[in-house]
């Protein structure tokens, strides 16, 4: 059988024009003889739908896309589709949608493979919407038997994970019906597996060992059909792949685009290379990826065009611009410095280089006189009060204000700047330089953000040389730097991350890192006190395990013990 | 069988504070002669803890405040104990925590009853962190047998509910077993059930309804204990209640406030006069109550005493201040005029009288010269273009500016003060208006902040008469009213609630509501267009079946087919 694994990207609730997508992919599927087309989970109505599952309408247009997938499988030499869904559930009891793989062939749809295993962890809620499968059965496309299951229900597998999320492990299930197929149906074993599947660090390998693993153990064929795209803060990597029985990768989709390749299985190619993101540098180039990826779908599916974003001179908001401009040309990208009075004389020197070297329009627009007319106004309050937090988040919300105004003027989505360690820390201003419609690189640690920089620079230099060198500075006060309020940033982040991402205790980290538990808990204070601002933060584009946002729930008006 | 429901108000995670609570709500039960002292659901650790429970110390720390009640109930003619918490699962699969009803006795763990039934829907994500019970028996407590239940547990009763999210009833499967126990424990049926239930309009009478008709069917006397107090946008009512196998309501502890109220299996009172919030006023007075609460748990469980709210002269911000003063007493609040070149004569003598009424300070901070001075910095990009969008947010991002500012100065919280209609419409402006710590009023439609409005002047004119009768504005340019871009309040309320809350077509709530299916199609446009706003907004208090926060997910880059 020829399969065509189809890697496209929807839009969330834009049946249209997912569908229109699905028609291009079918018939360039055609034009390559597929026997069977398989495009990613939910792939009619875009993964996630979150809430809009609530609504019958949107239902209603998942179940007429599929009968119009359907139709593409009538008539002669027409490929069978495997097509991920919403339907509803018509039952007195329980939840009212079921996520399906559906499979369409000669025109109608042969088989509903209903997803069981429901993800809810992390940015994962699908047992707030959907109804799980109580069976799954061994169905039979053009003559052979598949194994089809939806994303998580071929991530229990009891011989990879050290520990069981679910009880039950469909593929297993599947395998065994295998046992006793009759004669012209048992024969080599093949598992079908429609994904959208998030990307973070490391996720594509694991992904890829975790099938692969699954493959070897029962002797199987397992097509892996992922989404690519971000749908807001989620963004899939694709990474579509072929594993053959012996564990091995023969054949893999690009990650990061949407893509089409054939797979034949009575002719499996040799072993591929297989990605493997461990290698830091890797890391940071499949980093960039995503992060251009993020970018570019969120503002395109916003239905906007062009970004706007602060450049202060600083490595954060340099990066941020190199990215915008990867993911949206340089004609759509502007930068705006505002210094103040603080601001150190690189500050706009090394944003104009940076905006020259991108070749976008940069502006000036000083926010000095407005502070001024702030504090004259804030006078009668302030008068006999030291210079302090309040005068320093004054300038940062200027900046944010000026930034939206253009914004609201030119109709460009403004980009967020902070950092992760920053978002972490609350070394941020709330309405300042929070201020966006996005946040790049807020799930990017301080360190993090050199590296891509470097990656950026990786042909010539665009970021220029002072801003990568220079000591960070939020440039709130005179001559400040971060470390005057925060331990080094090579100290501080892995604090962070043992804190953030493992939920280490304070005594724990103290151990690993060798660092003080006084300090340890000094950070974990910071992280726990801001955790109101993250609340109203602009969504961040995921690129680790754990990052802000849908997938971090904690309360803000209770006691933390650290 | 004596048994106390102390309905108390406890903090997520302060241990040691709800440990202290209930020592203090135990010992004065024994003074009341209480054989059983019955604590909410997670009384030890705070309803909703959220992903708090994803750390060791904190499910630890459940686990040792557990041992620390048993010790309660050591000694001669000492109660025994039903109390909610969390405790670790030790198992290799499934999710590591459990919901459970600790029942304590002669100072051991007895009994844990763990919940069965886990809420996923709406604000609740109890199925992300719990373990579900597989199996529930009764217990029996000083000689007598009881079934207890979770919250949860109680609300899937075939006989009261159209459809049910479960396909398990716990309450009719212990019911069962009740027939089959030996002589002496057969006696009267008696349902214990541990709640963290919270309020939206109506619900106290649902729960009564409810649990009276589950009393009924089985023949049994019902005990429902339910968390007081706010924890972030969930406000928890408290209105714990016995109902008798005549399905009446016979014992009812106060609503919004913690209570201790005694009830003797041997000798049920008359009926009590029941909760009922379906009448108007009434449900005004509950939202009235619930928001005052709401308010001076986030401000006090967040450490802060005092709140800093901008004063327009309109209804919105009058009626905040009110139920601020309520919450936190006038010598706590203080209100801050900052009329612009296109706000009204009234917008600060009104702002000023309501002041003066609520004997609050309150300071004027004119924003026309910044907003001067923003203009002449903007003018380079802004000339040639017509006043529009960008000079109109300018002046609410002012005021939020200067509102941090002076919080930042002085320590108190900033109060938003927009309205439902409002934060639905995206008519208000992210960074400006909707700058603050919590939207005391985020669930609240205009029209109901009329009726609200009224409540607050029921004794005396707080509210000046001007601010309720002028027509809404929010002056951001001249002469603007609230209807030059929104239809009337009486026409907008209903289709948004419609929509919003029931989720409605626009052609059913065009037939419902007889209004054209353009104008209905038109605020829909508005609704999902400004999901962005909504996600950066303050945590609204939860008065509503559906608020905007938690409880209502939905994607910003995605495509809405209206």
């Amino acid at each position: 059988m020829r399969i065509a694994l189809a890697q496209i990207n929807p839009t969330v609730g834009d049946f249209s024009g997912n569908l229109k997508k699905i028609r291009e992919f079918t018939e360039r599927a055609v034009a390559e003889h597929a026997d069977l087309v398989i495009f990613p989970e939910l792939a009619t109505c875009g993964y996630p739908p979150a809430d809009l599952l609530e609504k019958e309408s949107f239902l209603k247009r998942a179940e007429e896309s599929l009968t119009e997938i359907a139709a593409l499988t009538k008539g002669e030499g027409r490929p069978a589709i495997l097509c991920g869904s919403v339907l509803p559930v018509h039952r007195p009891t329980g939840k009212h949608v079921r996520n399906v793989a559906a499979l369409l062939e000669a025109g109608e749809i042969r088989c509903l493979q209903q997803k069981m295993l429901l993800p809810f962890y992390d940015v994962f809620d699908e047992q707030r919407y959907f109804e799980p499968a109580t069976q799954q059965s061994l169905v039979v496309v053009k003559g052979q038997a598949v194994a089809i299951t939806v994303c998580e229900d071929a991530w229990n597998d009891k011989m990879f994970w050290p520990r069981l999320n679910y009880s039950i492990d469909p593929v297993e299930e599947l395998m065994k019906q295998w046992a006793v197929l009759p004669q012209p149906l048992s024969g080599p074993r093949l598992i079908l597996n429609i994904s959208a599947s998030p990307y973070w660090h490391g996720k594509a390998e694991v992904r890829q060992r975790m099938i692969g693993a699954l493959a070897k153990r029962h002797n199987a064929t397992a097509v892996l059909v992922n989404q690519v795209g971000a749908n807001d803060s989620l963004i899939f990597d694709g990474n579509s792949f072929v594993a053959g029985p012996d564990g091995e990768i023969h054949t893999q989709a690009r990650g990061f685009v949407e893509d089409l390749v054939l797979f034949d299985t009575d002719n499996v190619p040799a072993k591929t290379v297989s990605v493997s993101d461990t290698n830091y540098e890797t890391q940071t180039a499949l980093t960039w990826q995503a992060l251009v990826l993020g970018t570019r779908d969120y503002v395109r599916k916003c239905g906007f065009q062009k970004a706007i974003l602060g450049l202060s001179g600083g490595i954060d908001s340099a990066l941020v611009a190199v990215i915008a401009v990867e993911a949206l040309g340089a004609e759509n990208v502007q930068g705006i410095g505002m210094p103040s009075e603080f601001s150190s004389s690189g500050s706009v020197s090394d944003a104009e280089k940076l905006a020259q070297n991108l070749g976008i329009p940069f502006s000036v627009v000083p926010v000095r006189e407005i502070y001024t007319r702030f504090s004259e106004s804030l006078q009668p309050f302030f008068a006999g009060t030291p210079f302090g937090l309040a005068e320093e988040n004054l300038q940062p919300r200027i900046r944010g204000s000026l930034l939206m105004a253009l914004s609201n003027k030119t109709g460009a989505l403004v980009l967020t700047t902070g950092n992760k360690s920053e978002m972490a820390t609350g070394y941020c201003t709330l309405y300042g330089d929070m201020v966006g419609a996005l946040a790049v690189i807020g799930d990017v640690y301080k360190t993090e953000v050199y590296a891509l920089s470097r990656y950026a620079n990786r042909e010539r230099e665009i970021i220029p040389e002072d801003t990568l060198t220079k000591p960070p500075s939020a440039e709130l006060r005179p001559g400040q730097k971060d470390t005057d309020s925060l331990p080094p940033y090579e100290v501080l982040d892995p604090i962070l991350k043992a804190y953030i991402e493992e939920y280490c205790s304070a005594e724990e980290i103290e151990a690993r890192q060798n660092v003080s538990v006084e300090l340890v808990r000094s950070v974990i204070q910071l992280v726990e006190r801001s955790e109101y601002k993250r609340q109203q933060a602009a969504p961040v584009l995921k690129v680790s395990k754990k990052s802000f946002g849908m997938g971090r729930r904690f309360p803000i008006a209770a006691k933390r013990e650290v």
